[in-house]
């Protein structure tokens, strides 16, 4: 009988999994090796701990938000199409990747520094990429004179986060349509 | 030398506080007693399991959004009045009881059944007075007509359940200006 052949990247993804459902620290090595159907030894021979498992499914969930930001940012025709595509991005992230979002959101406050600094960079970069959109659809007069840039991109953040604990594709509203409601929703919100 | 001596809300007040900073699978009971600076053993006497503790928690946090909700139900002159009460006291509810609030919204999935569908009951109550409010502003023409109620307080509660992520109360905004600010911003949000 031989154990099954995994990559670093099995692991990752089956510890992000674990992460997710269960927490952190309700998560532990020999969980991780039972899922995988692992001796303990054979795991260490691809990870060193399972901090560094969290440290890797946090950075895949900060690339697949960065890349979703920048795709926005280079295809945005205006700044109103620019939000909406931050919107729409987000959505797919989370509803695509939701063991990745969940362990970046939930339990990145488990990890030590310099890691948990490092999340809060990703996190600041993330959200400018929203705070600007606002501000460049102000400055177009796309958006209402006088919104408050940094509370508008706080509201639609909160929004999109909390979307994995009750969208079910299989409703009434779909992504596009969700994406779409949400944008109108926080443009027609925006004031002085 | 005598160990010190505690009341079982004393332990789920400690235990709150412990699951909040981290995570109920982060906490053990043994860790609760170094806290406490008592034996295993006269923990026990007060409470049967961390499940126990758990429950009592997940049970205060139900029972303070709900005082709130009703309190706002029963003072509000109109329905616009009613949303903006219940807006500020879930600020007031989750603001000044972070540690039984982050339990009931983060870690009440670690309880088994039949604890679990309680909270999930206290939950559909709770967002039900939402979107009463919000139907009988639509009802009395303050809010829009045609707003998607169900929407609408899915994304107020968003945002309300984000702000102890974020909110400095040394900051700018004091917390009657961050209620004044969601309310105004889901009211215009609303819309066919």
């Amino acid at each position: 009988m031989t154990a099954p052949r995994y990559s670093r990247e099995d692991i990752i993804t089956a510890a992000g999994r674990l992460f997710a459902e269960h927490g952190y620290h309700g998560t532990s090595m020999r969980d991780l090796a039972r899922v995988l159907g692992l001796h303990g030894s054979s795991l260490y021979s691809h990870v060193a701990s399972k901090e560094d498992l969290l440290v890797a499914i946090v950075e895949r969930g900060a690339a697949l938000f960065q890349a979703s930001a920048d795709a926005a940012a280079a295809r945005a025709t205006d700044a109103g199409d620019r939000l909406l595509r931050l919107i729409r991005g987000h959505i797919d992230v989370v509803l695509d990747h939701l063991d990745e979002t969940r362990t970046f959101l939930n339990e990145a406050r488990a990890l030590d520094e310099p890691e948990r600094d490092r999340v809060i960079e990703h996190r600041n970069r993330y959200e400018q990429a929203f705070r600007d959109a606002i501000a460049a659809g102000v400055a177009e007069k796309r958006f209402a004179e006088g919104t408050d840039t940094t509370l508008a991109s706080i509201f639609v953040l909160s929004i999109l986060n909390a979307i994995d604990r009750w969208f079910a594709p299989t409703g009434r509203l779909d992504r596009q349509a969700l994406a779409e409601a949400i944008y109108e929703a926080v443009v027609r919100g925006m004031a002085a």
